[in-house]
């Protein structure tokens, strides 16, 4: 395996210190349109590529990662040393930082997509006509996968692989802050192709930091890009939301309910709310509202305020609460729309569970909700009548997730109803058509 | 059942006769976000209703509209009426033009959607994890469906009953060339809707015939339109696919491919290409361009272009295809990429698969495309390589429908990649959602 020791070695690769931020509004048109049309062209080869060769270049890029793993850290020092500079949040920083074991993490992350199994060429269904004719649905590749991500370098490997899997082409669009740290890591995806054989542009980084890369993006690069999928805080994904001229697999924000019915064990109620808000705050499986049924305010609303306030949760809640609950904060009418991702509950006494249904109808981000409860007809109602991505009955909201779905890496959690909805994996970054085998049946 | 005598016996509905042409740009965008909301909030009902009551509604309306034919066909006589007078094509007036026959062929065409198998709440898939959580993923309506369509007033009944059974409202604009018999056969569905007790907003009409009200169902009315599909020529088809910001069903045109390779059959090649190009030359599944291979031009060629021949078709065929069959036009480049959808077919001798494959590339617009071969490696290899919604192995591509399918009626056939490909039947006019159940279960 060659050591990489600069991105100069890449020949034609911008060199990430001289970002091209004085490029011209055309270059930029030029430069994005060109990479659109690499990417079709490589989605061509990747859509009859073997589940060997996608395995076999995942893998090699594991070990890439792994050998060049001094390099990686050396560039992202530069990256981290740039954000000091600009004075980014410690977040930020946080989350732009590689050390070692997060290098061996985006490697291992690596291996573990290389196990999932290959959706492409898959039969969905099959089945036989009267006239003879044999129908199946197959999985195929969409095409062109286009990634807008913010400062975490691990999407450049994550995303490029899981794309890579499903037999797409991408073209990743890095935040500028990570640009050192993303280039080294995709020269490693870049080697991993090469030993499979498989086209380089298959996995292609936008060497343009300039936003109006992300503009061209979002118009889709004549065609050549089937789907966006933005990876980042709410004001990237409302952008892409807005402008864009492609489908996008994107949740703008998680506003997640728990619902505590009447029938509700208590115990199984505070440690289901408590680990639906406190588990990590900053998710968007995260539960940001509590919805009580009245019935239970004497029996149940103790015990799980009182657990979730030792957790060092602030709970805003409506006028029935802040009596029974004297420790409460008045929840405002803005409470109920924020997400907060963070160590807060707005808390709401509900009259039954048409109340409740029709405050999640109201607030919903239709990503993740939660019913604690032991009477079915609640639970059918719940299901039935609230159309959110992902509902759950007596479990904890963190579980809206690919990997605690069993269904692997996700790149992202959908909100949308159109095509993928709930966490988007390998399967959800497919297509598919329809292969018919006759004898020569005509249509009468 | 009540009889119709007039549309104005439908308060606040326009009479047809005086279309609001005259409207304003704001009127017409007040009234178009009106719909939409009215859509939205049919919705919420729609989404469960029980399966009896959506068949309930629809076969009431297949009664009512029996029952109403008199008033349908007279009310249909005014736009006929009103077409002869703007000169409209004898074609046009075929479309439009409503029979007694054609009218019990709507009420039957209802019946028929009443027998599908309703898809809302059907488990596509069901999985238990290893900490007992048990994941269904279950069929989910929509939402709320906009169709535009142009003259065929039974596009009313048809898309209205389809997103019905799938628990989708739908917003109906018709052209106004039809405007008094969709407004006659829409009264049918409203009595279908209310003999079920189902919102009378499931289904509506746009009442405004100024083609700025298509602009604003484009916009998407205020987000309470989840998917667009336009149903007519290819103009309609192109506006909507460039200006839409919802997702569309639809294909824009069907430049449909067999490809007769070197092993095929003679006389299975002379009765599939017949069909595929000749059975009906104006659907979207018609062929239009054959490809031969080489080696069989001595032995294939002439059987299958004389039988096209004795049947009215003219041949507009590559250098090699004129030489061997002098009766075939030069086809010029534009051949290739033209959508005759009437008794042309273009042909071209291709050196073998890869060439062939190339061809349907560069020049298909992927919808169907049809192998005829004995062997197996060439199939294999047209039906990984080529991208198009439909493939087909020795049977004609007019098999490109939801009913040859066994998919039942169908809104369109979509060519795109995302969400539905192909035929667009009832359960294509779902989403879906995950349904969790656990017994307290958090996550770690």
């Amino acid at each position: 395996m060659v050591m990489i020791n600069s991105a100069q070695e890449f020949p034609g690769f911008p060199t990430p210190l001289q970002p091209m931020n004085q490029s011209s509004k055309s270059d930029i048109e030029t430069i994005m349109r060109e990479l659109g049309k690499k990417a079709r062209a490589a989605s061509t080869s990747l859509a009859v590529a073997s589940s060997d060769q996608k395995r076999t270049a995942i893998i090699s890029a594991a070990t890439a990662i792994d050998e060049n793993a001094k390099h990686i850290t050396e560039q992202n020092d530069l990256d981290v040393a740039a954000a000091h500079e600009r004075k980014l949040s410690s977040a930020m920083i946080d989350r732009l930082k590689l050390d070692e074991a997060r290098v061996a993490g985006i490697a291992n992350a690596l291996r573990e997509i290389a196990k999932l199994d290959d959706p492409v060429g898959s039969i969905i269904a099959q089945w036989e006509r009267p006239n003879g004719l044999d129908i199946q649905r197959v999985r195929t590749p969409l095409g062109v996968i286009g990634v807008i991500y913010e400062s975490r370098p691990n999407v450049t490997a994550d995303a490029g692989a899981l794309c890579l899997m499903a037999g797409n082409a991408v073209i990743l669009r890095g935040g500028s802050d990570s640009i050192h740290s993303s280039t080294a890591i995709l020269q490693c995806l870049k080697q991993g192709l090469e030993a499979a054989n498989l086209p380089e542009d298959s996995i292609q980084l936008v060497p343009v930091t300039d936003r109006a890369a992300v503009g061209e993006m979002l118009r889709g690069l004549d065609g050549n890009v089937d789907v966006i999928v933005p990876r980042g805080g709410k004001s990237l994904v409302a952008r892409v939301q807005s402008d864009c001229r492609v489908p996008v697999f994107a949740h703008l924000e998680g506003i997640c309910h728990v619902f505590v019915d009447a029938s509700a064990d208590v115990s199984m109620a505070v440690e289901v709310v408590h680990n639906a808000k406190m588990r990590r705050t900053g998710i968007c499986g995260a539960a940001e509202t509590l919805l009580i049924h009245q019935d239970i305010v004497d029996s149940h609303l103790k015990p799980i305020l009182d657990r979730l306030s030792e957790a060092g949760c602030t709970i805003h809640g409506d006028e029935s609460i802040c009596k029974a609950w004297p420790a409460a904060e008045p929840a405002s009418q803005e409470d109920w729309s924020t997400e907060y991702l963070d160590a807060i509950l707005s808390v709401k006494v509900v009259a039954d569970i048409d109340e409740a249904v029709a405050h999640v109808q109201q607030y919903s981000s239709g990503h993740t909700e939660a019913i604690i409860s032991e009477d079915a007809e609640s639970v059918a109602a719940f299901f039935n009548r609230i159309d959110s991505a992902i509902l759950l009955h007596n479990a904890s909201t963190q579980f809206a997730d690919g990997g605690e779905f069993g269904m692997g890496a996700e790149i992202g959690i959908a909100t949308g109803k159109m095509h993928a909805r709930g966490p988007v994996g390998v399967e959800q970054l497919t297509s598919f058509n329809y292969r018919v085998r006759g004898a020569g049946q005509v249509r009468p």
